[in-house]
């Protein structure tokens, strides 16, 4: 399968009826362990879901505060994450709950629940899979809210015309890309950035409003708009949306802004949907192969070598 | 005070003997909420402080599980932040235990513990009045401590001409800062991030490993040396600083590595007033006042007059 295929497959992904049992509401805190793609859904769960601490973690070290009253959920696409299996060992010995999400490799063949997901994806591509049981288990998705998921997905896929346009914008000059999100879209700003990074190879830079209104909006009136191209997302939240048009017009620069309707979830995933495309399209303008991470494969290859 | 002597204010500032008395142990959780250069200091703790979550808090919101058993930290240097006065309100209404600190303002006459710091800087630049007092009172810093944090700052100041010439090759080329953290030095990365928006009116990037070996690391073999300069941290893990060198062998691209000694507290000390040095530099050298934020500025009053 091509990456593009890949990424269109995340709105049948989203139909799966995989899900986590445990009541959150059980525990003190949930960590959710998990690198590159396999952080995303971490990242994205702590976004929509308070009624308990969700900390996502993307290291080799479980906080001293994660005993039998912190649930521990490792997503790793792989199954082999030499991060993520250092996390989820140290959660068994210290008595966690655990919850191993993977399509096979070691964790799959861990002790405690394992949900087992479709492999043959990049990881970064098997996003659905590996959100939609901490989705259906957080946050009570059922079939129709589902389905209503998998519309926000289609119709942001519906758009590949004007994401073309955007694509062709950013490598036109080989501008780096700025993504502006806003608290609820935290994770979706980080799927961004990294598809940016593993798809299209190139970097972007991605922060948040309000907080950029503390820090990133001092280098916006002399930055360089044949460098970079700015990108918001419009919120949820009238008092942000409002902070998106000032900062525009204190710091004379033009966003372009990216809105979305229905629910979070739905805004979310439609958001993700359109970057992934837009991070496809750009690769294939640089005249990258977007599957191509050879690099970090090579990484990994190197890292093992030096334990031997 | 020009603004290289507020940041060398920062070796007093940590003498400072203010203190948090609450216990955090007695509580599920702690939210810091601050913004911009008064939230770096809930990012820090959160690194260094692991036996119940720290959840640093840049927004208008409390999440849903702040209640009695959740202390809420505020910090404002100003005590007049929209954001923070929110969350300060929030916490008061749902019973939380809270702190406040601050050097005057709204925040300064609430109810409940208030630590307040001296005035007259620049938010960013009491970083030291705003952190100290949550080290004392989780770490249990005392006066020796402290101490040994004040030399590590002065031995980054003694740096002077190393860091003078750090700012010359980013500004030669007008490259674009790239700093590679660490898990134990996100708050720093986050500083160094937010130094060079304000005092240097650049964009800057920063990410971390391992993390990064998962998403950036894709990018850095096709990326233009001539736009971006690549900064790390040392790790006080010796699995991280193998994949700096890892990185750096297999993307083909020289990091420039920054190492620090001492405990992990007098590192992050060392490396803030590193970085806060060579924003001021970087300032000066593209000709821009780093004391000037008046764009900020400019968007709270539009802020406050939309309310009108």
């Amino acid at each position: 399968m091509g990456m593009r295929e890949e990424i269109l497959s995340l709105k049948d992904q989203v139909l799966s009826r995989d899900s986590i049992d445990f009541d959150p509401k059980k525990f003190k805190s949930v960590i959710v362990a998990g690198m590159g793609g396999s952080g995303i859904a971490g990242q994205i769960l702590s976004d929509i879901y308070d009624r308990v601490p969700v900390i996502p973690l993307s290291g080799y070290t479980l906080p001293a505060f994660a005993d039998s009253s912190c649930l521990v959920i490792a997503i790793s696409y792989s199954g082999n994450t030499e991060e993520t299996i250092s996390c989820f060992e140290q959660a068994r010995e210290r008595g966690c709950p655990t919850v191993a999400i993977a399509s096979g490799g070691t964790i799959s063949r861990s002790s405690g629940t394992v949900i087992k997901i479709p492999g043959g994806l990049q990881p970064r591509s098997a996003i659905g899979y590996m959100i939609m049981p901490l989705l259906r288990g957080f946050m009570n998705i059922g079939d129709q809210d589902a389905a209503r998921i998998r519309s926000a997905i289609v119709s942001a896929f519906d758009r590949e015309a004007e994401i073309k346009r955007l694509a062709e914008e950013l490598a036109s000059e080989n501008r780096t890309p700025v993504i502006i999100g806003t608290p609820e879209f935290r994770g979706v700003a980080l799927r961004w950035r990294t598809q940016f990074n593993e798809n299209s190879k190139v970097v972007a830079y991605s922060t948040f409003l309000p907080e950029a209104n503390h820090n990133d909006t001092a280098w916006m009136p002399s930055y360089d708009e044949e460098r970079f191209k700015l990108i918001a997302f419009s919120s949820i939240d009238p008092r942000i949306n409002l902070r998106i048009d000032l900062t525009q017009k204190i710091t004379g620069r033009k966003f372009h802004v990216i809105g979305s309707d229905g629910t979070l979830i739905e805004r979310i995933f439609f958001l993700i949907a359109y970057g992934d495309l837009l991070s496809y399209h750009l690769g294939v303008l640089r005249g990258i192969d977007p599957l191509d991470v050879s690099v970090l494969s090579r990484l990994k290859d190197g890292l093992a070598a030096s334990k031997r």
